[in-house]
């Protein structure tokens, strides 16, 4: 599970600030807030090659360091019960929550994002976005 | 933000239990812990009708219930930018967290779940289903 690293500070630092902050925290904090869901799945050019699904994995999970992820979780195909609904034909996987629409623009056009294109789009041979908001 | 009941109750009660249980949770009870992403989509038989879109949703949302699903997040299209890579042409979405397979497994074949699809299987033409676990 990759959790970005601003949301581990942000954890540690409430653990370390104890009960006076425990209970000034609104519910919310740990319920989700974040209302957009972007799913992107990835289909590899080689989709034998576990070196080229391990190296898109690691250029997803460097995605994280962009603000405007408020949870990323980076996912390979699972041993699910193999039913007519389920695609499994893709390779790897990436959830992000994101606050509003507007931060999910910015992370579009993030320097990082564009440069993980730059240096992964050779891997890949297709991708699919689904852009959900909470209903 | 649909977040199920058992995990309010849950947060609820870590809010109310102060700074003894605050000291003591592990770091992850704040960081995601279920590395299995579930996540179905659905269209519609009728594409442009917000009343069964709305069905769809109120029953998806109804799924909850089943104590195996640690989060539910349940979408409609987001308004973000097109793109050739966006698929917008479904009408729900359901993203759900597990702690395992075999909890995605129980999910499955869970009376509330079968009862789901009993009441609103005649709303859907297709669903696709990703199942992902944690790279």
């Amino acid at each position: 599970m990759k959790t970005n690293r601003r949301k581990f500070i942000a954890t540690a630092a409430t653990m370390a600030a104890g009960v006076a902050v425990a209970k000034a925290l609104p519910l919310t904090t740990m319920t989700n807030k974040y209302h957009i869901v972007h799913h992107a799945l990835f289909w590899l050019k080689n989709p034998g090659s576990i070196e080229d699904r391990d190296k898109l994995v690691a250029g997803v999970k460097s995605l994280g360091k962009i603000a405007q992820i408020k949870e990323l979780h980076v996912g390979i195909v699972a041993s699910t019960e193999k039913r007519d609904v389920v695609d499994n034909s893709w390779a790897v996987s990436e959830v992000m929550f994101f606050a509003s629409l507007e931060d999910q623009a910015a992370y579009q056009s993030h320097p990082i994002h564009q440069q993980f294109i730059k240096d992964h789009s050779h891997l890949w041979e297709k991708v699919v976005v689904y852009d959900a908001i909470d209903a």
